[in-house]
């Protein structure tokens, strides 16, 4: 069996985006041993669309198509396809369905093209989007196999992982069973890190070792293949030991999805306690992040965004006397920010941002310069000075990150 | 004229790199109004290759082909379109010096594929390669005209920029100018701005017109080509003026790289106005969005974070039994939280959030609903009812967005 890619999109004709979408599926397709020859970018274009399609019949036998499946008049793969292959569309019921519910929500007009989103071809299984309206299809003929897929890669790549790939497993008649863990370290460079799992990743086989830049923190893949998941995970488990064990200051946890505010927010919760924030340079965005998980309620309340230094004095009561002799960007200042957030909110802790977020120096330190303090309940007060790397708004992620990484620390010690 | 991007090379099918060469390509091509109907992939395979070579010469004039050239025995993208056109190789004494001067320089053997990295083919210029050592080709032949591009983007691009944009332009005759101009919309979906505009999309020729989501703004650029940039802009102006009028309520300004909280905080520095927030669902998001700009500190010094109702109690002192009567999520909390923050900051501007992040319905109200108020000195406190869409960060960011239309349709009235 041979594959082809057929990105269908005006907009990568345009070089408006990267056509990464065709990367996802061709790994996943090397994965699977499946030759892939050719790929394709064709615009929104029936006639044009048809006659690559026709093309790719000739070299192919699986035909996997992204993009075209949105609410415009332009988007026509699915309707390109039927008519190619002399087939109707249908409703799908649960996505119309949602479709509706949706229109509900938003409580506006629909225009009728956006029910489109909800049609399958006759003879397809439907692979559902979790993530948007536009359903996928998957086809079986007598001569090929059809894979219709959005084009959003936030609706894509679950579609593919959760519904392709399984049926391409199938296919390809691969009994092995896949098994993959993502263990995740915050605070140290890609480069770095690889460096120090270079010999591991100099041998690698079964499992297989990879780094990833997630967000802000670094995942650490191992993949296994075997004939079974326990087997697989068995084959992993001890590599996932020396890897944790080399850089454990940098451990934040483990799981594809999961982030490191997802494992404070955990802690918090098993351990029932709570947490706020003084934010200066970051402004608010630690406590965003944390209410980002849902079910926060439990361990924040609400906390300062402190900007200005009279903001500091008027809401956390910090003198304006300490904040000239120490300057604004100090551990004086991190550390009173901490102490007085958590006592007002009367949290088990309490962090305090202040710092230089740039691109312009200030109180005459450089861009970069953050000073964070923890303070906790009945508990001496920690104060790191980070130098943080990157833009106005790296600088500020990166903050929060840190802040994220020093909490963290403090709680899976407890 | 007609142009079609071929890129060769295995890692590519094999999903191991992202095709990022073709969309640079693209960009240069679109600049020029020069259509693209198809962009292709194919391996390091003569014959594979020579097909593809075969099929585009078919559908267009302007062939480009990146990668391959390389110092391997797969890199054989020059050899084989000579070959296609049977036309000889030829070594270009420049590049084969600096071959001889690297080789010395490294100290090592040099196998002899690397003398391949001169070659160009018979009747061809010669594109220059900067930064590395195999040379692009630019042939004329009767029907067509065919680009050979190195396929590393780091050698490519200045390529590109350098020797194959100036041919471009000679080949378009491009005394052409290329004007566009971005018109950023907010509060409508991108289908219904769509069905707005659908009679000036139908018979869109100069200018041109096409819409994008950017972030929760939706973009509507309108792209024309003159003789000069006053022409183009003169063509652009009365479209421009047109699709302004038919969405101004949702009109948030101008430019591809602006955002609506760029214009909000212009619009309140160059008025010398002042705001805070008291956020519930968006727990400090959206003064961590104004923290963003450079600069915002002249028209932000802080505000609350308000996520529980205590702490709304505590800091706000909106009363308990005003929150157990009205439930947390209704105008009236709104209004007060954004009364009392204003108040307290001392600033023009107060804004108040609160609402229903989801994904569980809250007092009683389903997720997405969001009541923001927004206060302002000596005036009446504005409270409007949202129903958002989309899993509990998006309603989260949908209600900062909105948070910021409302702010930017007070000011600019004002």
């Amino acid at each position: 069996m041979q594959a082809e890619i057929i990105a269908v999109g005006t907009e990568i004709l345009l070089g408006e985006i990267v056509n990464t979408n065709a990367q996802y599926v061709a790994k996943q397709l090397a994965r699977f041993g499946i030759p892939s020859f050719y790929q394709t970018v064709v615009g929104d274009n029936p006639q044009r669309l048809t006659e690559t399609i026709a093309l790719a019949e000739k070299r192919s036998q699986l035909i996997i198509l992204i993009g075209g499946l949105g609410p415009t008049p332009d988007d026509l793969t699915k309707q390109t396809l039927a008519a190619h292959l002399q087939k109707r569309l249908l409703a799908d019921q649960v996505a119309l369905e949602k479709l509706v519910t949706w229109q509900k929500q938003i409580k506006k007009e629909m225009p009728t093209n956006n029910l489109a989103q909800a049609d399958y071809i006759e003879g397809s299984e439907v692979l559902a989007n979790d993530v948007g309206l536009a359903i996928g299809c998957y086809l079986k003929t007598a001569d090929h196999v059809y894979v219709v897929l959005p084009g959003p890669p936030r609706e894509m790549l679950p579609m593919v992982d959760h519904q392709v790939v399984p049926r391409l497993a199938q296919l390809t008649g691969a009994k092995q069973v896949i098994v993959s863990k993502m263990l995740r370290f915050f605070g140290i460079g890609e480069s770095l890190l690889a460096d120090q799992l270079a010999d591991l990743i100099g041998q690698q086989r079964n499992p297989t070792i990879a780094t990833y830049l997630k967000g802000y923190e670094i995942g650490v893949r191992l993949t296994a293949y075997a004939t079974d998941a326990q087997t697989a995970e068995a084959i992993i488990a001890p590599l996932a030991q020396e890897v944790r064990d080399r850089l454990s200051d940098f451990y934040t946890g483990e799981g594809e999805e999961r982030t490191l505010v997802d494992e404070v927010v955990d802690l918090l919760k098993q351990r029932q306690l709570s947490v706020t924030a003084a934010e200066s340079l970051t402004a608010g965005l630690f406590q965003a992040k944390l209410a980002e998980i849902s079910g926060t309620s439990t361990v924040f309340s609400g906390g300062f965004v402190t900007y200005a230094d009279a903001v500091k004095t008027q809401l956390l009561g910090i003198p304006a006397k300490t904040i000239e002799r120490e300057t604004v960007v100090s551990a004086e200042v991190a550390r009173l920010m901490a102490e007085s957030s958590r006592k007002q909110i009367d949290t088990e802790f309490g962090l305090g941002f202040t710092g230089v977020a740039g691109p312009d120096e200030l109180a005459g330190q450089p861009a970069g310069t953050v000073f964070i303090a923890l303070a906790q309940r009945d508990d001496d007060t920690q104060v790191q000075l980070f130098h943080l790397a990157g833009q106005r708004n790296e600088v500020r992620e990166r903050a929060v990150a840190s802040g994220f990484k020093m909490l963290y620390d403090r709680l899976i010690k407890m």
